[in-house]
């Protein structure tokens, strides 16, 4: 058996997320299958990050484990012929130790959340972005941002279907950067809770608009509680950008 | 009447281009439709360019007459509310006089053409842009540009279906910019023939890919003969960026 590291972009818009399931198309079955049809094996492909229905990726990292005897390139070439029509893309596929892992190894996850600001709707990034009609105070944005960063109790910015086992987590990053009609919202943490950054970023959107205060993000924080979450940001503006490993 | 000028973007994806089309969904018919939706009339609505199938407008400039008493913000806001879910958005509207016409006042029309250059097929971009697996010397791709502008017979560069009078046209741009993996095409002049970028662009990465030597973009300029084009670039990367009035 060969492990293959993988770097994985894909539009989330057709998929019900990287995760196999029952009622629709995943990312994760997508490329299973592209597999499958190279090498005849059913192999798993375990991703970084199990990203939601509609959610986004520029570089996912993910691994799987081979039996055939076939080149990095010539795999990645044949992954990529066999998920058209799919809007999934390998870029990158290189061979790595046996114990390493694209979910346990990962020290770190990139998340970029995108918004538009604009009046009309949203043509070439309908679903690549959120747009939101009135204008948003980035700086205000921004201070509200900073009294996340750090070890916290992210329970009120958690689904009720979160599964770890503790709503602890160290937010590395939370920054929000405008650029003329665009603000992406980046956050990095060695990993996230269930809806955590659309939760984040929700809240920021009322700062934006002036219906919360900066601190009122630390206020939301310290209540622990899903009900003093302010809005859960829709799924389209979400792009995992990348991970790091060792 | 009150004339208004419209500020239009556009996905060509879906449609046969700008005007109307017996064989299909054309922009030009899809914001007739939401105008009479909204006034009742049948207006008709004029651009300053007639983009091709799958051609994109990040700002075409077109006009109609209204007889209904209606404020352009408003208008605005109900073609765009009418126009979902078309990937077609009104940026802008305002009021202009009576004998400023879209096409016929414009001074200058403006194209982008975008390369994407990887080995990957394209993913969030598919159809927006051109794909191109082998690696591009932009710098030659520019020195040969370089030689068609001016003012010359572009028979070359010219459709077969082009109705322009004339083969003759001012080129007063063509710069071809890399950023990364990215390429653009930037094109401007008062007007263009009928696939006169796309061709222009086609036989420019015949110099990228070395080809073509940057001075046979001249030897093809000075042939007046459509047989010694190089290659017609495809719809996808093309962008109508925006129209210079007085």
């Amino acid at each position: 058996m060969t492990r293959f590291a993988l770097t994985v972009e894909y539009d989330g818009r057709p998929f019900m997320g990287w995760q196999h399931q029952d009622h629709g198309p995943s990312v994760q079955q997508a490329i299973e299958d592209a597999l499958h049809a190279i090498t005849g094996e059913d192999a798993l492909v375990h991703a970084a990050g199990r990203t939601d229905a509609g959610v986004h990726a520029l570089e996912m990292r993910a691994h799987c484990d081979v039996a055939k005897d076939i080149a990095p390139f010539r795999l990645m070439e044949a992954l990529n012929a066999r998920l058209r029509p799919n809007p999934v893309a390998i870029l990158g596929c290189e061979v790595v130790p046996d114990d390493w892992h694209a979910r346990f190894s990962c020290l770190a996850r990139h998340y970029e959340y995108r918004i538009v600001q604009r009046r009309a709707p949203l043509t070439f990034e309908k679903g690549l972005a959120w747009r939101v009609a009135n204008p948003l105070d980035a700086d205000a944005m921004q201070e509200g941002a900073q009294h996340l960063v750090g070890r916290h109790d992210f329970t009120t910015f958690r689904s009720a279907h979160c599964q770890a086992d503790s709503p602890l987590r160290t937010l590395d990053r939370l920054d929000v950067v405008r650029q003329g009609d665009r603000i992406s919202v980046f956050a990095s943490a060695r990993s996230f809770l269930h809806h955590q950054v659309r939760s984040m970023v929700g809240c920021l959107s009322l700062v934006g608009q002036g219906k919360w205060r900066p601190d009122d993000m630390r206020t939301a924080l310290k209540a622990r509680d899903r009900a003093a979450l302010g809005f859960n940001a829709p799924s389209d503006g979400l792009y995992f950008l990348r991970a790091d490993y060792p």
